[in-house]
């Protein structure tokens, strides 16, 4: 496939036109992927998750400079809060981050998604795999905010970095329940603003309490990245917890988990554009009429379409 | 069904025990959900969305109180930033909720999610339709933040609410970007804060450049949620919205493309689960192993997997 042999080349268009057909989900992606899959597995990937306003973006910037310093190519992956009903992507904070592109050095991609429920997390992971086949030594998928989404693309990356920022009023608890579990490092950023230092605390003491039976405790560390105050110790611990997944045998294990819930995520796209690949035409939306006229249930109309279309319970019945 | 038929009764524990059930996702949910489904469809489901720190269970507690006072039932569904790790969910703001807890007019429940991504969003989907077979008069489902669950969650409520708050940051734009469109209505709360009246104009500003060309204006409201003010403003243009829906053709569109969604994302569950339940034992983990390994991409290993369980491209081939 020329595309694949221009991209382990060098060819930066041919990394961007191939992120382009995996977010089109074209059959052509599945075939470069699988070709470009045994060149995968070298490049450090850290997510970096938090809320919008916690100055993630001015981190992921001031982190690719300090890997750039130490001669480390980058790739940057931005994940957007993509509007599903326009199709569109903005991102501002995109313009800070505009002396990097001039880097050949840095590869920066933002990640739209379009269609189902899962295709972003399955693009991010798709790209996530293009930039490491095309050699960057670090990879940095920067996510916004909290949800299933986020955990998804949390799973694609060996190294997970959640920023928090002090000041974001009362319900930062609710934040913490669900991103703590997925941190294998903290930040808190802006650390220069008032309360930082509780916060701190309060991270720590929520890590104490609910530590897992695990043998790397998520280290807490302050930063002020529109400063770059910070970032060396940042980088320093995201080093030290790359150290300890390559000693021990939780990589292996990781990395097999990780496998096979993405092999079940191609499977749950694959398997329903067959079947829907197979529809009469008009099937469906009569299906979805009667759903809406509350004459049928979603499960039973989905029920029928199987038995119609030949997917049965169980392979005996065949 | 005996639980279908206590829950119409008006038994609390049948329908706590039912979405126990859509969690747990047994056979009987979906054949509870079927039985149920005619009942469905009285309810007005309304979303409210904002990220950590904006306050809406404060709001979703006052507009609660509000409706009670009007005489009407109430379904709160709150959608927690679970750790998928863990199996848990912690909630901090529901302890304001308590006075709540003893109104036999009101029912509170909160979603954990467990298993693949695509879950969180059909239990609670589900768990709408339970409560508003229970009858519940209005249905008030709390989401978390943005990203593409809460989008799918927005699509199951009739009026989407999406809270902001002044002073969350410069990154505020981002977050709008992604929540401008799904929004009916939008709220300033905490609108006594410095920065309200410059977020009001902000945000109505970006109304106009990016409205589509529909017929429903969103609303800017401003509230303080935990002083009770601007809650019955609040209600009235959520009132507002669901006679605009009334009208016209827009809800029977709504509803028949929302069927068509759910029946998909039943089909994506359900047609992985049968498959993997053909499989031998071992037979996903050897494959994901040698994924792990590069030997094979997980494409290839999907591939596999379908070929060997009988599922083939195109329906001409059997």
């Amino acid at each position: 496939m020329e595309l694949i042999a221009r991209l382990l080349a060098g060819d930066r268009r041919a990394v961007a036109r191939l992120i382009t057909l995996i977010e089109n989900d074209g059959p052509e992606a599945q075939a470069a992927l699988a070709a470009l899959y045994p060149h995968t597995g070298q490049a450090h990937v850290v997510g970096v998750t938090g809320a919008p306003g916690t100055g993630k973006s001015t981190l992921v910037n001031e982190l690719t400079q300090e890997l750039r310093r130490q001669g480390r190519s980058v790739g940057i992956i931005a994940v957007d809060p993509t509007s599903p009903f326009t199709g569109g992507a903005i991102l501002g904070d995109r313009i800070r981050m505009q002396e990097l592109t001039a880097d050949p050095g840095v590869f920066i991609r933002s990640m739209a998604t379009r269609g189902s429920l899962g295709g972003l997390a399955r693009a991010t992971g798709d790209a996530i795999k293009v930039l490491d086949a095309f050699g960057k030594d670090v990879i940095l998928v920067e996510t916004v905010g909290v949800g299933q989404d986020e955990v998804e693309i949390a799973k694609a990356a060996q190294t997970t970095v959640v920023v928090e920022t002090p000041g974001l009023g009362d319900d930062v608890q609710t934040l913490k329940a669900g991103v703590l579990e997925i941190a294998d490092v903290l930040v808190v950023n802006k650390a220069d603003l008032d309360g930082a230092d509780r916060l701190v605390f309060a991270l720590e003491t929520m890590l104490a309490i609910n530590s897992h039976p695990r043998d790397w405790q998520p280290p807490v560390v302050k930063t002020v990245a529109v400063r770059g105050r910070g970032i060396a110790d940042l980088w320093a611990a995201i080093e030290r917890h790359r150290a300890y997944l390559s000693t021990g045998h939780g990589r292996q294990a990781h990395e097999q988990a990780r496998a096979q819930e993405e092999i079940e995520a191609i499977l749950r796209h694959e398997l329903t554009a067959r079947l829907l690949a197979r529809l009469a035409p008009g099937e469906l939306s009569a299906l979805a009429e009667r759903v809406a006229c509350r004459e049928l249930d979603p499960y039973t109309a989905a029920r029928q379409l199987m038995e119609r279309h030949g997917v049965t319970e169980d392979a005996d019945e065949r």
